[in-house]
C-alpha cells in the first residue's frame, strides 16, 4: 500500500535524523537558547535576505497560526482570510479560542484577491456602524493555498499594497512554503516574499522535518515579548534544540529547497500521468497537492493498493481526490501508481 | 563545562533516536492515528494497570497543563494549586489565558496538604457570597514538586479523599514523574498513582524524550472531544509518530523507569558528595533536583567548569542553587564535580 | 425633527418610571434577590406558560447574547447563525471574545431555513475531518430578525426538529420579541415559542424599558451556576431592582404586549403610507422595522425634519432606509411624516 | 426592619428619577451619543479638573473593572492588586475570564504599599526566568478599599511614583469614590486623584444612581477603540441616556459629593454609637462601611429588626460585621439603631 494521502506520512529527512544523533549529547540550554537554534536562525535570516529578521521556531501549524494571529491583533480586531483558509475551517476554532474573529472573504481556487480585499475594507469603513463590528486587524493568506494554488508576484504585491494602505499586517502561512517556491509556476523568491509581507512561516513539518514551523518577522517586527506569549500559548519547546537542529539542517546547503523540488518534480509527473490517461483535474495545481476527478473504476483499481484523500463525491459518481507528494515520495512510487491506474 | 542546570540539556535517549531512524519511512497516518502511537498507548495502559485508560500524547509541559486544565474546568471554575505550583508561577499565565483562575494555597516544600485543601473548601462554601467568587473546579499537584519533593501514598490518598468529597478532579503533573517514582523515598507505584487521581501526566521531555508528555485518564474519563480541544490549543502534532515512537520506546522493557533510576542514583551520589564536604541542603530532596546552599568559595571553584541554576542569594552570601541530574548524566560527570568541589 | 432611526430613542414607558419612583425607598437586597425581581420572574413564568422556567434579568442585548452563548457551549463548539445574525455582524466580536466561533449559514430575509441547517449538519458530520473543525453546539436565530421578518410556527418547528435531532439547543434572540409577537403576520404565541426553543430572550430595552433583557430557560434548563457566569461576564446588576421593577411592570396587565401592539399598528400605517405614495419596499417586513427604497427627492424633502437610518445606496440613487416605530411612537408623528413625504 | 447590609439597598436619588421623567420623551440617539451623556461627560471633566479627560459611562463595577483591565493590558501582562482586592476575590474571575492573571500582593487593611509593590517589581525583574512568568502590566487599587480604608495623598503619590518608574498604568477603582472623598480622613481631592493615576472610576451605583460607573482617563489616554471594546465586553448600553441623565444629575451642583457627605456623617455617628456603647471596631474605617465586633447579645437584640452583613465569627463568639450607610440612610434609621442596640 502506497500512500499519497498527505505530505506528513513519513518521519524526517535522513540528514535531520543523523544530525540529531550527532549532536545528541552536546549539552545546551533549553527554550531556544541553544547553539543549533542560533545557527538555524542565522541561516534563515540569510536565506530570506533579511539580516534584521526575527525568527522563532514553533512546533506545529495551528499552534503557529493562532500564536502569531493572537499576538498581532488588538482585542477589537479580527483576521481577514479566504473562506477556505486553513484558520477558517480546519483549525478547530483555535483563532476564535484566543478571542478573535476570522473575517472571511470569497475566494477563487483558495486565493483572496486584492480587489475583494479592498472592496471589503472600503465597505467596512464606509459603514456608519463599523465601530459596532470587528475591525479588520490583519490579513492571512496561505502560500501555497489549501488548494495547492499560488499567488503570483503581482497578486501578492497588490494584496500587500492594500494591506499597507489600511495599515494591516500581512501574514503568509507557509506550511507548505517549499512546495510553493519550487513550483515551476512560482515567480516569487523567498527573498521577495519576505519583502511582500509582515510575517511569514517556513513550514518544516510537511517539508522534511519531524515537526517545526519557523516564524519570520522580516524587519525585526515581532510583537513585544513574543517569547513569553509563545510560552503562554503552550508553543515553547523545552528542548529547543529539536527545532534548532532540524531547521539548521534544512537550511544548510539549501536542503529545504532541494527536497521540495523533488516533491514538485514528482507531483508534475503524477499530474501528467493522470492527464495522459484521460482523467480530469478538479483544478490545476502547480504544487505538491494534486486534485483529481477519480472515476469509480479507477477508485476500484487502486483499492487497497494506493491511498489518497477523498474530498467529496460528485453527482456523476466521480470523486474529488487529493494526491500529495512530498520530500519522501520516490519515483518508484509514481511508477507503481502508473502501473495500477487504469 | 558540565551542566547540571536542568534535565533537558541533552537530546534523547539513543534508543529513541535509533527507533526514529528505523521507522522513518514507514508510511503512517497523521494526528496520532499511527501504529506507533497505538502501541505506545497500549504499553502505557499496561504500565499503569488501567486497561480502560485513555491516553493522549502532547508536546510540552505548559501546553499539556493548560489543555488539561481548560478542558476539565467549567467557565465558573478555577484550579486549586500550591502557591509554588508550576502553573501558578512559571507558565506565563497560560492557564489564565484560557480564562481560568489559579486558586493558590499555602505550601510546604512545594506540597499542598489535605488539611489546607479541606479548610479552604470548607471556608469557600461557608462564605455566603461564594457564588460571587471563583468555584474550585479541580486540584493540581505536581509529582515530584517544583522543589523535588514527593507526596507519600498517605498524603496523596488524603488529598484525593478531599477531592472526592468535593467532587473535584485531581490532576497530577508528572513532568518529572519517572524521577519521582524511582526515588528511594517514593512509596507509590505508577499503578497506585493511577488510582489516586483523575488524570496525570507522564513527562517525556525531562526523562529521555526529545519532547512529549503523555496524558493519562485512568478510567477512560477524558473530556468529550478532547482530541479537538487538543487541536484548538495548538497541541496536536501532525506527525503523531514523533510522540508515538518515543513513548513506545520508553515503555518497552521499562526503559522509562530504568533511565529515571539512573538519574536518581546519581542524584543521591551528588547529594552525598555535597553533604560529605559539609555543604548544607536548602531542603532535602529525594529526587533528581538537589537544592544546595553553595558558599561563595565553592561558586568560585566551579566557575566556568560546572553549570547549575541559581535560585536566590541569601544574606550570608550563600546561594540557593539547583543541581539536576537526568537520564543523560554520567558517573564521570559526578566524579568530575567531586574533583572540582572544594 | 422626528426620529424613526431606531426603537431606543426615548426613555421608558411612563408606568415604569412611576413604579421606580413608587418603590424607590423600599429596602431590598442586591443582585436580583429583591422582591420586584421575584415578582417579575413569576409574571414572566406565567406569561410564557412555563411554571418551571428559570428566568434571569440582564442589562443589554450583546451582553445577553454572549453570556447565554458562552455558557451553553463547550469549548469545542461554536454557535450556528444566519450570516446576517446580530451576533455575526454587529456585536463587535463579543461571541468570539468568549472563545467561540460563529458558524454562519446563508439566509433569506434574515432567516435561517431548516433545510440549510440540516444540510450543513449532515455535511459536517459526513466530513472525515470534522473533529479538526468547530463543532456546531447550538443554533441562534432572532425573532424578529435583523430585517424585521418572522419565522412562522411551521418554520420554527422545522428548525427546532433539526436542532433536537442533532442535540443542539436552540436560542431565540428576542431583542424585539414584543414587536414580533404582536405582528399581524405572527402565528406563534409566546407560550408556543417557549415550547419551540431551549432558551429565548424577552427584550426590554427596545420595548419600553430603560434597559433589560429577560433570559428564559423554559424547562428550568439554565446552565449550572449561571448566576456566577452572569457576574463573570460583567452582566450582573448590583441593584437588580432596576430590572425587576421594569419587567414586573411590563408584565403586569400585559403592558409589554399592549405597547408592542401600538408600535406595530403605527408601523403598518407607516408602511401603507409609503406604499400609497408609490414607494417600493426593500423587503416586506411585518414588524416595527420597515425597509423602504427612498428616492433622492424624498430624502431631500425629509432632510432636517425626519430622521431614519440609511443602510445602503443603490446604483439608481435610491437608498435602502429603515424606519422604526416603537412603543413611544405617536400617531401624530406618523401624520407629520405623511405630511412631509412627497 | 432597617437594613445596613450595603449601600445598594435602595433605588436612586429622587433628583435622578425626576430627571429621567422630565427627559423621557426627548428623542436622542443611542449608545452614548445622546445630549445627556455629552453633558455628563463635560461636567465630570470639569469636576475632575481635566479638560482633556476621556470619560465613558458603563453599567456596573465588575463589568467596568474587567473592561478597563482587559483593554489596558497586553496579552503577556497581568494586573497587580492587593490580595483583598475586589477583582481578586469577589468578581467571579471576571478578569481571568478575559485571559489575564491577577497578581496579588500582601495588604494591610485592604491597602497595597508602595514598598511592597516596589519589592515585588524589583524581584520580578531580578528573576532570571521572568519571561516565563506573567509580566506586571498595571496596578489596581480601590479607593476606598474593600475595608473602607483610604490611601493618603502621600501613600497614593508613592504608589504612583513606583508605577511611573516601571511604566505601569495605575487604575483606581472608585466604586465608592464619593464616600472616600467626603471622609474627614481624606486628604485627596478628586482633582488631585486625577493627577495621581492613569484611570479611575466614579462609582454611581453605590452613590445615588440606579446603576452606572464613570470611567475617567484623565489625560485623554483611553485605549484605542475603547468604545468597541466596551461593546465587545457587553458593557455598552443602547439607551446611553440612562447613564447620561444619572451622571449629569449627580454632577450638577455637586449632588454626588453632597449625598456622599450625608452618608459619611451618618457613618461617623453610627461608629460613635457603637464605640460609646463599648463595642470594639474590627478596624477603624473612615468611610461609609463600618466593621464592628458584634457580641452575641447584641446580635440577638437586633435580630429581625436591623440587618447587617456578617463577615466571620471569631472564636470568642463575636462576629465581624459590616454596617454600611449610604446616600439613602436617614438620621432616623441611626436613631432607631441606637434605641435597639444594647
Amino acid at each position: 500500500m502506497i500512500s499519497f494521502t498527505c505530505d506528513y506520512n513519513e518521519g524526517a529527512h535522513p540528514a535531520i535524523l543523523e544530525r540529531l544523533l550527532a549532536t545528541n549529547f552536546i549539552q545546551q540550554p533549553g527554550y531556544g537558547a541553544d547553539c543549533f537554534t542560533a545557527s538555524a536562525k542565522a541561516r534563515i535570516r540569510e536565506a530570506v535576505g533579511c539580516p534584521q529578521a526575527e525568527v522563532f521556531l514553533l512546533t506545529g501549524g495551528t499552534q503557529t497560526n493562532s500564536t502569531v494571529i493572537a499576538t498581532l491583533l488588538r482585542d477589537y480586531q479580527g483576521v481577514v482570510a479566504a473562506q477556505t483558509g486553513h484558520i477558517a475551517v480546519h483549525e478547530a476554532g483555535a483563532v476564535e479560542y484566543t478571542g478573535h474573529k476570522v473575517l472571511t472573504l470569497p475566494q477563487r481556487e483558495g486565493k483572496l484577491s486584492a480587489r475583494n480585499l479592498k472592496s471589503y475594507l472600503e465597505a467596512y469603513y464606509a459603514d456608519g456602524s463599523y465601530d459596532h463590528m470587528v475591525f479588520p486587524g490583519m490579513v492571512y493568506i496561505s502560500f501555497p493555498t489549501e488548494y495547492g494554488t499560488l499567488y503570483s508576484k503581482s497578486e501578492l504585491s497588490a494584496i500587500y499594497a492594500v494591506c499597507k494602505e489600511y495599515h494591516l499586517p500581512l501574514y503568509v502561512d507557509g506550511a507548505r512554503l517549499g512546495y510553493g517556491l519550487m513550483s515551476p509556476a512560482c515567480d516569487v523568491t523567498i527573498q521577495e516574499l519576505a519583502q511582500l509581507c509582515d510575517v511569514f512561516t517556513i513550514g518544516g513539518t510537511k517539508v522534511g522535518a519531524l515537526c517545526g514551523e519557523a516564524v519570520v518577522f522580516p524587519s525585526g517586527n515581532a510583537p513585544e515579548h513574543f517569547f513569553t506569549m509563545v510560552k503562554q500559548h503552550g508553543a515553547l519547546v523545552a528542548k529547543g534544540r529539536l527545532l534548532g537542529v532540524q531547521f539548521d539542517t534544512l537550511f544548510t546547503d539549501g536542503l529545504y529547497f532541494k527536497i521540495a523540488q523533488g516533491a514538485i518534480d514528482l507531483a508534475m509527473k503524477l499530474k501528467k500521468l493522470f492527464l495522459d490517461k484521460g482523467y480530469e483535474l478538479f483544478l490545476d495545481s502547480p504544487t505538491n497537492q494534486q486534485f483529481i476527478l477519480l472515476t469509480p473504476s479507477a477508485a476500484e483499481a487502486l483499492e487497497g493498493k494506493v491511498a489518497y484523500e477523498v474530498w467529496e463525491t460528485l453527482s456523476d459518481g466521480r470523486k474529488v481526490v487529493r494526491f500529495a507528494t512530498s520530500w519522501a515520495t520516490t519515483p518508484e512510487q509514481i511508477d507503481e501508481l502508473a502501473a495500477l491506474l487504469p
